[in-house]
């Protein structure tokens, strides 16, 4: 298939190169930021940079719409395509109906579960995409596209998906989060972060295998108060830490039991 | 060595049954929880329950002492043991000076920087152990002991241990409650957890080649107030949830910017 893209960011930046190499032929990038947008054509033989979302007179089989869920709505309306071209989305959280405006599209959504970094590498045969459209034919020709990355192909709702990307941000971003104020405790106090790894790898691992609450160790859950007022102590420089902390306490405290 | 542990939970558990594989003769448990007590006593051929922290007149040339922080200092006040027998604790948090009421002993601390569930097996060829001790003697006894199970042996003075066990408990202990929580989140749409699995491990790997507040990603990060604003909304039954959210978001957004 021919594609293009709108938008030039992370998820645009991996998945155009990823289509490319399977085989489709990524024709197109437009983004307001003209200056990722050309980066990326650079990495894409056969793209070039869009002036502007007035897409008639331009032959695409589909338009993936990678952009922060905020822009979605004036893409949206300002996007013209020719008509019966595929048009998707790629946002865990919006839903399909946003597409309804574009004027002779056939619309749906294509959402690949993962963290996208234009600094790493990503094999993308390991990432579930949720798929989505209203009519057969259409969600078969995303179904298809999906089937060219990868053999965990989902069809899914518009509140199943954000129910998953809901789930999402708690797993991977605010999971991210809490390794970095870990990274940063360790480096204020001049210590390596190896020391942790083999603890985040082997934390990882048991809660793959059965329900993290099940699992859960540390002084919250033992409510080993004298440890925890240690640690609140050690964090008065960084008051929102301690709020953090405070809260994360309570919220195990309240989920489990110790093992 | 001969072995005597105080404690029969997590970390009793597995360090007990570790160091009887590699050559140690594990020979008494000592526990207020009787029944976990006989449970490990069961796995150790050569161990007996012990009636009390009397041990005058019991030779042993280990104590080593597995219980919650807040039961340690009882611990170091009743127990007695012969002259010049080593006692160490394996806590993260205290410090080495706990045990210097125990008359007669050279004391230490041997801190397995690990999670343990009893539930789950466990290497601890990979787990850096932490060991501290005044007299050079005690440190090298313990350094021989940590060697037995691991490679990682590491030499740390009492405020370095505390420091990397408060990042340990951002690194392990929240990021599982986390994980828990998507888990939960899943489990109330009637989602699998293995859609997310790709997504943990992608996390993770990316949080271990760089720093995590350089591969932030998510709605926090790109504050997409829109997305931000459904997630408060779809977690409107779990207050408690909706705060942490809150908190986390506000927390990634004063730490980082997005790539």
């Amino acid at each position: 298939m021919t594609i293009t893209f709108i938008g030039s960011g992370n998820v645009a930046w991996h998945l155009s190169q990823a289509l490319q190499q399977t085989g489709h032929s990524v024709t197109g990038i437009f983004s307001r930021n003209t200056a990722t947008a050309d980066a990326l054509v650079q990495q894409l033989p056969q793209a070039t940079r869009l002036p502007s979302l007035y897409l008639t007179d331009t032959h695409t089989d589909v338009v993936l719409i990678a952009v922060p869920d905020a822009a979605l709505p004036q893409v949206a309306q300002e996007l013209q395509v020719q008509p019966g071209t595929l048009v998707a989305h790629t946002s865990g959280s919006q839903p399909l109906h946003m597409l309804q405006t574009i004027a002779g599209a056939r619309v749906g959504v294509f959402y690949p579960l993962q963290t996208f970094s234009k600094s790493k590498p990503l094999d993308l045969e390991q990432v579930p995409i949720l798929v989505e459209a209203t009519e057969q034919d259409t969600l078969q020709q995303l179904q298809q596209l999906a089937h060219s990355l990868t053999d965990k192909v989902h069809t899914a709702a518009s509140g199943t998906r954000r129910q998953l990307h809901l789930a999402a941000v708690f797993a991977c971003n605010f999971t991210n989060h809490l390794l970095g104020i870990s990274q940063q405790l360790l480096q204020e106090a001049s210590l390596t972060n190896e020391l942790l790894q083999p603890l985040i790898q082997e934390t990882i691992a048991k809660a793959m295998q059965q329900h993290p609450y099940s699992v859960q160790t540390g002084p919250a859950i033992r409510h080993d108060q004298i440890v925890i007022d240690t640690h609140l102590q050690m964090l008065q420089q960084h008051p929102h830490l301690q709020e953090l902390y405070h809260l994360l306490t309570q919220s195990i405290q309240r989920t489990g039991t110790a093992e």
